[in-house]
C-alpha cells in the first residue's frame, strides 16, 4: 500500500506515521503506567502506598523554531518552565520538581545565562517548583531548552483526555487567540489553581491544556474519549482583536479545555464564578456520539501545528 | 575583584562560575529533596509511605558536540538512554520511566527515525525501562536528544557522592580508557545489576559513575565528601592499548567509582568475585584527610570536559 510513498529515504508524512513508527520500536508499559504517550503527562502509580500519583512531562523549545533568535531570554526561560507546568495543571496536578537542560553555543555571555535563569527562577518561584537538576551542554549553533517536570496528583483528582462522554458540556477557561501576536505566549500563567480546583470536582470528566489551539486540541480530546463534538462557534471567548479563525487555530493559549457531565455542570459553573471571579469559564459546545474522524471546527480548516509534534 | 574579567558580555569562565550564576537564580529546595544539583541524580522523598526514593536524571546529546554527524543513529539512541541509566545505576537505583525528547531537522528520513528508535527501544528493553512520553520537535539545523529518566531506590540503598571518609578504599569496576577511540562509548552497558548489588552492602560509602574520566570524577567525589585522595596509578585497570593518561582522562567509561569502608572492604571484594566473576572490581587508592582542592592525578593534568558541563 502506497509503497512508492513510503520510501525509507523520505521524511514521515504525518505526525501519526511518526508516532506509529516510534510506538513499534519501544517496549510496552508496565501495569504501573496509568497513562503513557498520548496524554498531557505520563501518569505513574508509585511503589508503596500513597494517595498520590506521579505525573511526568517533558517539553522542549528550539531556537529559530519555537522562539525567534533575539527573543529576551528571560521570557524564553519563563515559557520553557511554564509550558510543562500547564500540562501538569491540565491533569489536576501540583507541579513539583524540574530538571532543566540547556544547550547553548559557546558564545552565550554571562548576561545571556543570567537572563535565561532569571526567567526560569521566576517561573519556579511563582509555581512552587524546585529545580533539582539538569544539565548545561554546548550546542554547535542554535540553542535549545528541554524541561522535565514531575507533578503530584491525588488519585481521585486525576483527569485524562479520555473521560468525556456524549452529552458532556465542553468548556474553556479564559479567552482564546492572538497569543503569538500579542506576546502572551511568552508571559502566560499556567492555570494551576484552576486545574486543581476543577479536578477535585466529580463533574469534570476530561481535561487538557490548549497549547496547539482548540481546532487541534479538541479533536485530540474527542479521539481519546471515543466520541465527537459540536462547537457553537459564536460562543468562543476571543481575545480582543482576534477573529474566529485565530481563536481556533492560533494556539499557545495555555487555557484549560474541559468537559462537564450534564448533571453537575450547572452547579459547577455557579461555584466557579465565586472561586475565580475574574476568569471566565465558558461553555462552548457539547460532546456528541460518533467517532471523531474528520470533523473540523471550520470547513476546510486543517490545523497542523507546524513546529511541534507532541506525544 | 577581577571586575574587568566579569563583563556581562563575555561567556562564563568556568563551570563553577556558570553553576554559581544558575544557583543564585533558582529557588531553594524543599525538605523532600534529599539531593539536588550536584549528584548523579536528584533524589526525592515521595509523598506517602514508601520504602522507595525517587531518582530523577536528565541527559542530553547534541549533534556535532556529543556525537559526530554521520554516527549510526541506532548507536546514538542506545547511548542517549544508557547515559542516564548509568547515573541511576551509580546511585544503586532501578531505572524505571523515560521521557525522550528528540529535536531533528525536517530532512530526517523514515530510516533515520527508525534507526534512532531501534537503538532507544533496544536499550529500554535491555534495562527494563518504559518510555512513557516525550516529544519530537523540529530543529533548524543540528539534531539533539534529551532523555529524562526516573529510578527507584530502596531508602537504605541510596548511595551519594558525599559518603566517603578518610581511610576508605577507592575502587573501580571494569577497565578504563579508550572508550571514544574504540567506539565503546556507543555500545556500553550501564552497571545496573552491579550498582544495585553494591548499594545493598553497607561497606559501600559513596558511589558515582565514571562519565568524565577518573581524573575529573574522583575530585568531584572527594569534594562532595570533604576529603582528598591518593591513587596508586600503577594499579589503574586499563583497557588494551590504552595508556595511563587515557585511563585517567578519556572519559565515557561508564564504570562505577566507589569507596569502601576499611572494615568491610575485604569481605565485599571476596563476595564480588563470586557475584560478578567476569568483571573486575579493582582497588586503586584510598581517601585521605584534607580538602581536595588542586589535587590532580597527573602533574600538570587539568581535565576539563570540553563538551559537557554537568550539574
Amino acid at each position: 500500500m502506497k509503497g512508492e510513498s513510503r520510501s525509507s529515504k523520505t521524511p514521515p508524512r504525518s505526525e501519526e506515521e511518526l508516532l506509529g513508527l516510534i510506538a513499534e520500536r519501544i517496549p510496552g508499559n508496565g501495569a504501573e503506567v496509568l497513562a503513557g504517550i498520548g496524554d498531557d503527562c505520563a501518569v505513574i502509580r508509585p511503589p508503596g502506598t500513597s494517595g498520590m500519583l506521579l505525573l511526568l512531562k517533558t517539553d522542549a523549545l528550539a531556537e529559530g523554531i519555537h522562539y525567534a533568535t533575539g527573543t529576551p531570554l528571560s521570557s524564553v526561560g519563563w515559557k520553557a518552565l511554564c509550558r510543562p507546568i500547564s500540562d501538569v495543571a491540565a491533569m489536576g496536578g501540583i507541579p513539583r520538581h524540574a530538571l532543566v537542560t540547556v544547550g547553548a553555543p559557546r558564545s552565550w555571555s554571562r548576561a545571556d545565562w543570567k537572563d535565561l535563569y532569571d526567567g526560569i527562577g521566576k517561573a519556579a518561584r511563582h509555581h512552587g517548583v524546585s529545580v533539582v537538576g539538569g544539565e548545561t551542554v554546548r550546542s554547535r549553533r542554535d540553542a535549545f531548552l528541554s524541561v522535565a517536570l514531575t507533578g503530584d496528583v491525588p488519585k481521585g483528582s486525576l483527569r485524562l483526555r479520555s473521560g468525556a462522554r456524549p452529552g458532556d458540556l465542553i468548556c474553556v477557561t479564559g479567552k482564546l487567540g492572538g497569543s503569538l501576536e500579542s506576546g502572551r505566549h511568552l508571559r502566560f500563567k499556567p492555570r494551576c489553581a484552576e486545574g486543581q480546583w476543577l479536578a477535585a470536582r466529580s463533574a469534570v470528566t476530561a481535561m487538557m491544556d490548549l497549547s496547539d489551539g482548540l481546532g487541534s486540541d479538541l479533536p485530540k480530546l474527542a479521539r481519546a474519549s471515543g466520541c465527537s463534538y459540536h462547537v457553537d462557534l459564536e460562543r468562543l471567548p476571543r481575545n480582543r482583536g482576534c477573529g474566529l479563525r485565530g481563536a481556533i487555530s492560533d494556539g499557545e493559549d495555555y487555557e484549560l479545555l474541559l468537559t462537564l457531565s450534564p448533571r453537575g455542570s450547572g452547579d459547577l459553573l455557579r461555584r466557579w464564578k465565586k472561586a475565580f471571579p475574574s476568569l471566565p469559564l465558558t461553555p462552548v459546545g457539547r460532546m456528541i456520539p460518533g467517532r471523531e474522524a474528520s470533523t473540523r471546527l471550520l470547513p476546510g480548516h486543517d490545523h497542523l501545528a507546524p513546529a511541534s509534534r507532541k506525544r
